[in-house]
């Protein structure tokens, strides 16, 4: 059987370990996701000399969501290493919907701030459609809002949510063909799904893919998920894709990050994919780890955006 | 085996003539468009009784192409017809961008207009994507601007475009279940192919399909049309879907309205779509004739978005 990647596993160096032969390679997200940073150090770099100021993130935390707060943390850092400035905006878990708009209207305002981000999910007495819809297109570095969807959906993509892009970064460092494959995403949300089958669908070389899309409405999701040349699980449930799910030779990405409890570590938890990670990596071709795969692609997307964001302000190319 | 779809082809009455159950039912999209009609000029009557306004369409027509005046003569009858009034603008094919866009700017700002469309494709010269650009997203009940893409995609359907939406309408009253059943869809434009596989896969019974978009793309189209419990032809090509393509017991709905030569007509040409019909009814069990199916659907859409139109400009629900 032809390979369905055109992809030497053992790079032209002797088998040492026949085992290994057996398992999927890994799609290292994190390696690549450094590369996009250097790139992005480099625009921020060139940004700073042209304008004597470094681009700037506001970033707006709600409450006390545990994982809201390690993956605002995660940005602050990575923010700091390209030299964009982050400037986290902590809020009060009983704070109305009025205050957050109040505040996000003054951030579209402060000429200091290149991008927005909210960090989601929002508390439930607050409608996050509302918020969202608070904050100004051009500064949009998630991609969110309805002028930024409509851009992306029409065919003239601004910013687009940093997910998706990352998992389109990730296939194209990778060199993993799209065109003419079968992509099968299982998730139809408005933040991966539904933008990711347009970037997918799209003419030209970095799209070009047949793509259907599963949800909780599918009726055999099994015989949909074998179909795929690549499939990218956006469900948001541990787990919930194993390997009789999976083609052989396919290439898995793993969108989930899901908490999980274990005892044996310090925090009492661990992180999983929706993914059976041990037992596809069995049939799959290539696959994403849980975390160190999209997550950090996802985050050096994000700081991408910024980037763009603060030279649209600066009427910059 | 068991049909697709719970429908009673001969309604309980005796097979009289047994050739008859070897062909799809059609699905009469004209019929359907007639009952769409009636209830749009029940909103229309209420509509004026309560404005003393009659809703007004501004169709902007450029240059001569047969097709586009025939489409744009089919919108101006069926205005009159449920009490919207149509008013055409014939600018002639030399006009440029300019003057188009001017055009449309006086037509925003004019409140006797409740919706304004200009008829495409435009000349070469014409940027289509600039003049669409130019209509007050208010006034866009073709359903085209970046704001109402982005408000259908983000999940709050404002205008959507016409085509789409008679398809959804059509397998509604026809009583055409899509939650659970596999859709394909072939062609993948921002006009038919995207808005209609979102509305498909959004939560809830007139949705809740899986959904697969296939295009020029595509490495086995057959295989992917054979997969389909619904199959929406959406090509712009003649009788390219041809009776091997398509599983038996499906239901075919075929967007397609292309001239091809034909000596015996007055005009000299027929209308077929992008479906063979005449060897798909032998396999499929429910079809969509060209004309008279999708056609008249979209009209009858296009007309529920103008009343839609009068209503926010008067700020009726």
């Amino acid at each position: 059987m032809k390979p369905l990647f055109d992809y030497d596993k053992n790079q032209g160096k002797p088998v040492t370990n026949w085992s290994d032969l057996l398992r999927a390679d890994i799609l290292d997200g994190k390696l690549i996701a450094e590369a996009v940073h250097l790139e992005v150090k480099t625009e921020v770099d060139e940004y700073v000399n042209e304008t004597n100021k470094s681009p700037t993130l506001a970033v707006v935390l709600v409450g006390e969501n545990p994982a809201s707060k390690s993956y605002v943390t995660h940005k602050e850092i990575n923010c700091k290493k390209v030299g964009i400035v982050p400037e986290i905006f902590r809020i009060s878990n009983d704070a109305t919907e009025l205050d957050l708009i109040k505040l996000i209207t003054r951030l579209n305002n402060d000429e200091t701030y290149d991008g927005i981000i909210v960090q989601l999910p929002l508390p439930a007495h607050i409608n996050e459609d509302s918020v969202i819809a608070s904050i100004s297109p051009l500064k949009d570095v998630d991609g969110l809002t309805v002028e930024n969807l409509g851009l992306l959906f029409g065919g003239f993509p601004r910013f687009v949510p940093a997910t998706p892009l990352g998992i389109m970064r990730l296939l194209k460092d990778a060199r993993i063909q799209t065109s003419g494959k079968k992509v099968v995403i299982v998730g139809r949300s408005k933040l991966v799904g539904l933008p990711l089958s347009a970037l997918l669908l799209k003419r030209g070389n970095d799209g070009n893919a047949t793509v259907t899309v599963c949800h909780t409405g599918t009726k055999d999701l099994q015989y949909e998920t074998k179909q795929a040349d690549i499939l990218i699980a956006a469900v948001g449930q541990p787990m919930v894709i194993g390997e009789t799910m999976v083609k052989k030779g396919t290439c898995v990405i793993d969108v989930g990050v899901n908490r999980v409890t274990d005892e044996t570590k310090v925090k009492g938890f661990k992180l999983v994919g929706d993914v059976d990670y041990e037992n596809v990596s069995k049939v799959a071709s290539l696959i994403t780890p849980v975390p160190g795969g999209v997550g950090p692609m996802t985050v050096a997307m994000l700081l991408k955006n910024v980037v763009k964001a603060a030279k649209i302000s600066k009427k910059m190319k």
